[in-house]
């Protein structure tokens, strides 16, 4: 049980894997909100739509046509925010001046995919079953190991040589022309989350620089590692949750997923793997289902909560593609599901002013959303 | 100039003030958008709302009555985040068990305050002339003034005595019961920033810890004064970008205001003081006039931009109301403004998937945000 008593105060939590705080005010949901409203997403979608990019057969933006895809389907965004050709950039010398030292760049190059999840323009994985999701795994380990430097330890993991290549609009993917540090696989769910089509879809941006999120947590994962004598930070706190059990909402035998002590967003999740897997190519064919067990478990009791499809944005974080043997030993697999929904499927958590200026601010507790969304699993409330 | 390959490749800039990244991505403005559309704010409030819980002679949510006020006023927030009293809370002992290295945290106790920028329901900063931001800018440094440290370096600071001192409810602020570490004085302004009330009015809360956001700025900016032999960052970075003029939106004898190299949000401005000044105590008469003029300039173009009431989240960054004589001589008085509109005054830019995971990313240069800004200059659209 929790402390009853953070239930009633305002307090700071830490959250160890970034090294920063977030201020917890369980009292303040009393207060009443006569601010935005969400639009609810009532609408029901038709399996296929022909104005749909993602849909098989049909023309993308920039005139490419679709195959009639049967599973996933991965093309290069039309609309890459970072590309693998452009030109030269030599950043100015360091010469002391004030501009040498206060308006620094570096030029950063990569490479952007789309994956749909299904062909069905009205799927999404809170309505797929679990072995619907499995290709999506599957997808996920494909694109990541065509991209995993020949040197890392990881590109001689074994596994993923048993799942065919990975495939570009229907064609194996062609040897990136450059090694690129890290690969941040992600979804944005739901309008309300910046998604502009409905086609259930998530995406891929290897990029040449390590990003910022994942460089935090693997400085702190390193940290750990050298000061617990070689223990796994998620590892032991994977162990920990799935002992206390008032933060879980799901775990099977690979996974324990649940609302993380310092959880930023009201119904903010963690997938955290309980042995050390640095990455997707770790997993057997097992420990693949349960990820896809899992996934299945989280999504649909997000859109059981408040009876809508949940708008959120979820990640991966994994070992880099190309790093140091210590950076990869250190690196934890494990997803974020940062959703912004409060109170309803009306009403989000505005994370603005103190949270922007100051710190980041929740209302509920994370024990009081994992409880509520472990009670709410069961069949999707659409099909019940 | 800026150099003009930085408007065509992808690259990373990089930001001393928080040690961080940002990815910008210029060509990526050419991207279709069919995702969610902002309500546009075409609606016209009257300047008396009897339904407005801020306005002046009306019933608030917990029953107080707001005095007939006729420039700024001040109360405590009814749904405060923080409060003065609650029950104690002891942390766990560290005695080396997995809970108490994860599952670490600390009571935080403080007040929030609301201030009204003007008795006018429908009168937001834009629409304010500088005369009429000027008590705005009295009432917070009166707010700040009133729970400064006895003992900072500060409350030795002569200035801020020429103020009448500050009022609440109507009567003088009553002395707080602790000594609070840090004041965060913001605006949310617009349904789209999680405002609920389109009365102008921005909020002030004060906490026992120092937060986030400006305890790394503190970080960042003790750094440089150390290494650069007693300088101060954001003098260097206001008289470097003064000199420049490519990010420069407007600025007076006092302050610079403009797009700062490293900005997240489309259209961020950064107001700096020009001269090292610690925090509003640190104002006379003249600065804080020129304060009020650069407030008004900027809320006014941004306004203008899109010919709409802009959304956004301003917030200022100052000395700590009590700390070590290092960390206040360190700090640097300024404001952030984060408006997340991209387009147009419907379309928004989401910082989501890539941004929550990976990295923050935008779209259009710094440079060509402040050019536009700086453009659109004048009398407000709604007057001409
Ligand atoms: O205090 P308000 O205006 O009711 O609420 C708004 O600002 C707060 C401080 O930034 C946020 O925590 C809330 O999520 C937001 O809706
Ligand atoms: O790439 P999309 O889906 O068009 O765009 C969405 O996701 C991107 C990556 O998180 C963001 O940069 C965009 O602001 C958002 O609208």
């Amino acid at each position: 049980m929790p402390e009853p008593i953070l239930d009633d105060i305002s307090h700071r939590r830490f959250n160890p894997l970034r090294g920063s705080y977030v201020l917890v005010s369980p009292h303040r949901t009393k207060r009443p909100w006569q601010g935005q409203q969400e639009s609810s997403n009532k609408i029901e979608l038709p399996a296929y739509d022909e104005s749909c990019y993602l849909c098989p057969g049909n023309k993308r933006a920039q005139g490419d046509v679709n195959p009639t895809y049967d599973s996933t389907f991965v093309f290069v965004n039309d609309y890459s925010a970072v590309r693998e050709e452009q030109a030269e950039y030599e950043p100015p010398k360091q010469d002391g001046s004030l501009a040498s030292r206060l308006l620094r760049a570096e030029a950063t190059t990569g490479k952007c995919y789309v994956i749909t999840f299904s062909p069905k323009h009205n799927l999404t994985l809170a309505d797929m079953p679990a072995y619907d999701i499995l290709p999506v795994i599957k997808t996920w380990t494909k694109i990541y190991t065509a991209h995993l430097d020949p040197h890392s330890p990881l590109a001689k993991s074994a596994k993923p040589t048993t799942l065919p290549p990975a495939s570009l609009n229907g064609h194996p993917v062609p040897s990136p022309t450059q090694q690129y540090r890290y690969m941040q696989i992600f979804e944005n769910k739901g309008s309300a989350m910046g998604c502009s089509n409905p086609h259930p879809h998530g995406q891929v941006w290897a990029t040449t620089s390590l990003p910022e999120e994942p460089g935090i947590e693997l400085v702190k994962l390193r940290e750990y590692r050298r000061e617990q004598g070689g223990c796994n930070l998620l590892e032991d706190y994977a162990k920990l949750e799935s002992e206390k059990g008032e933060r879980t909402v799901f775990e099977n035998s690979s996974f324990w997923a649940g609302c993380p002590w310092w959880a930023t967003w009201p119904f903010e999740i963690m997938v955290v793997a309980k042995k050390h897997k640095r990455a997707l190519v770790d997993f057997d064919d097992l420990e693949r289902e349960d990820l896809a067990e899992t996934i299945a478990e989280v999504t649909r009791r997000y859109d059981n909560l408040f009876e809508t499809s949940f708008p959120y944005s979820m990640g991966i974080h994994q070992a880099p593609l190309s790093g140091t043997a210590e950076e990869i030993e250190a690196s934890h697999f494990h997803l974020h599901f940062y959703p912004p929904l409060l109170r309803s499927a009306t009403v989000r958590k505005f994370l603005v002013g103190y949270e922007m200026m100051a710190e980041p601010q929740r209302d509920i507790t994370p024990e009081q959303a994992a409880t509520r969304l472990r009670d709410c699993g069961g069949p999707l409330y659409r099909t019940r």
